[in-house]
């Protein structure tokens, strides 16, 4: 375990979940699920016995630097790495890694979004201690795969071939957000598993992949810990997912893997899976906060404790409150989120 | 001008506009029409050129001396009359009376609601003048008798007799809030108008009226200004309205008299007639506030300037924004308001 390092990636933006989520305070520092804990606090809390405090990492903008520190106050200032510009995943997990090579040159690392939530921790850290033992000593990518449970179009796929030790799989591709009629493939083949975003590695094989794929970044990376200038050095880094950088041509390479989960796994991207996460009252109701409700169905709802909202007479709606802010529009236009909050 | 005195009642709790209206925070200290003006400054505001501001007088709640001080600074602090307890309108208006005659023997004195509005201030202003003209030199009451517009079952309305002088007809008789059939046999008749609870006299007149048929409060009166004791004594009065107290035996004696008007008046009781009050989208929908509509209508809504309010795919509702506090209820369900709100 004091080998282990997580890198939490805690960037984004959350423009979808307006005016619960704004570019301010956006959704990974929010109880989004009314359970007490925001999002990034949950994902540190399931790593519970798989990583002590004084080793995880977070990556995060500038702005949201302050944020971090209050809801983590057990995690080093030195980890809370602030981006001056976001470069997508790339640059930020580089940057990480460089970070965690430094001050353990064997650090066996976890990479996770800060803003998915995980229903069932237990079997989660069951799942990464399986993939840390596997990359510990290994020239191995491990990817955690999620087992799908519909022909779900909002995900990236990873496709998995034969069983090469446990649980663990070797990945043959990589698959971008498909059309519906090869979504629905994918979930009857049986061999393809939503992309999550969790990476597991050791320090060395990601730097090295890193430096092998994109030498560009790796050199970016070796001037700006030499020099400790992130402010002009960190922007020059090319805007670059580290799917397309890595995972794909190591991948080619033969050296990415998969282990199938099924840990009760959202990325909480929306509503609609918000929606599907939250208990709902007799009515279908899905509601975080202190609301009223009169003659409601099938909403999703969310508000502040702080605060006291009576809806009266609604169906199959999304509510959001945040302080003077807020939203009332029907489920089915939640797409348009982004319109309608925009200044 | 010099002799007139102007009593506004704003003792009022205005439950049922919660939460743009609470029991901290009523009605008539809103911005209700968000056009820069709360509605006690409104009703302030339609006095121009025929109270000075040293004669105006405010009877209101003590938990709100505070908020008339803030809004109304021009006014004198020692016409602020704070009730210890609310005790209907007689008591309430036999207050400021007494207190009116002891500044000034003769006065002329309009009693007026902090929280109607009247979209016709000039027309107003002449009724109210004639009304004055009438009753300084006279025995005489006069309640401004406002012409209906529809079968009206909120509102009580007063019977007119002939004319007797100029426009003022005499009172016949007061009708407490009629049923539908009984309502539009008033509007068929012609000769029923709205109380609107504007009452025009002479401050011996008033006073003598209420030593004629409440001597108790009469009494208490008395013992009050001598002792200045407000806080046991003003507790002590019978809680009755002026209508029972004094214009219902006044008018049976042939002192009452109205002067029938027609200046936009409503006393903006519910959400309904804010409705009607508010200029209309191309949708129907009445607005207030900092909000965006998609595929709204008929819909009212109030929000407050600070904050930021999007509404998609409401019809016939009301939405009532205020702080974090919020109500979103079918507008045929408004009755229902004073128990949503409940604690």
């Amino acid at each position: 375990m004091n080998n282990n390092h997580v890198v939490i990636m805690a960037g984004g933006v959350g423009s979808r979940f307006w005016p619960l989520s704004t570019p301010e305070f956006p959704k990974q520092f929010i109880d989004i699920l009314g359970c007490g804990r925001t999002l990034i606090q949950l994902t540190v809390d399931r790593f519970k016995g798989v990583c002590q405090m004084e080793n995880f990492w977070v990556v995060t903008n500038a702005a949201y630097v302050e944020i971090v520190r209050q809801q983590l106050p057990e995690i080093p200032a030195a980890h809370i790495l602030a981006e001056p510009a976001a470069r997508n995943t790339a640059p930020c997990i580089s940057w990480a890694c460089w970070s965690i090579r430094k001050e353990s040159p064997d650090a066996n690392v976890v990479v996770t979004p800060a803003d998915a939530v995980v229903m069932n921790p237990e079997e989660f850290r069951r799942v990464v201690q399986n993939a840390l033992s596997f990359t510990a000593d290994k020239e191995a990518i491990v990817t955690i795969g999620i087992k799908p449970s519909r022909p779900e179009t909002g995900y990236g796929y990873v496709e998995a071939a034969e069983t090469v030790s446990g649980e663990i799989c070797k990945v043959t591709a990589f698959k971008e957000k498909p059309q519906r009629e090869v979504a629905e493939r994918y979930l009857a083949a049986g061999n393809y598993l939503w992309n999550a975003g969790i990476f597991v590695w050791n320090v060395n094989m990601i730097t090295s992949s890193i430096r092998t794929y994109k030498p560009d970044i790796a050199e970016n990376m070796d001037r700006m810990m030499a020099s400790g200038d992130v402010q002009h050095i960190f922007p020059q880094c090319e805007k670059i997912s580290i799917d397309f950088a890595v995972m794909e041509p190591a991948a080619a390479d033969g050296k990415v893997y998969t282990h199938p989960a099924d840990f009760g796994w959202s990325d909480l991207g929306n509503w609609a899976s918000l929606y599907d996460k939250l208990q709902h009252d007799s009515e279908g109701n899905g509601v975080v906060g202190k609301v009223r409700l009169y003659e409601c169905s099938n909403c999703v709802v969310h508000a502040e404790d702080a605060g006291k909202v009576v809806l009266q007479g609604l169906q199959d709606y999304i509510v959001s409150q945040k302080g003077d802010r807020l939203l009332v529009c029907k489920r089915s236009e939640e797409q348009r989120i982004k319109e309608f909050s925009a200044e």
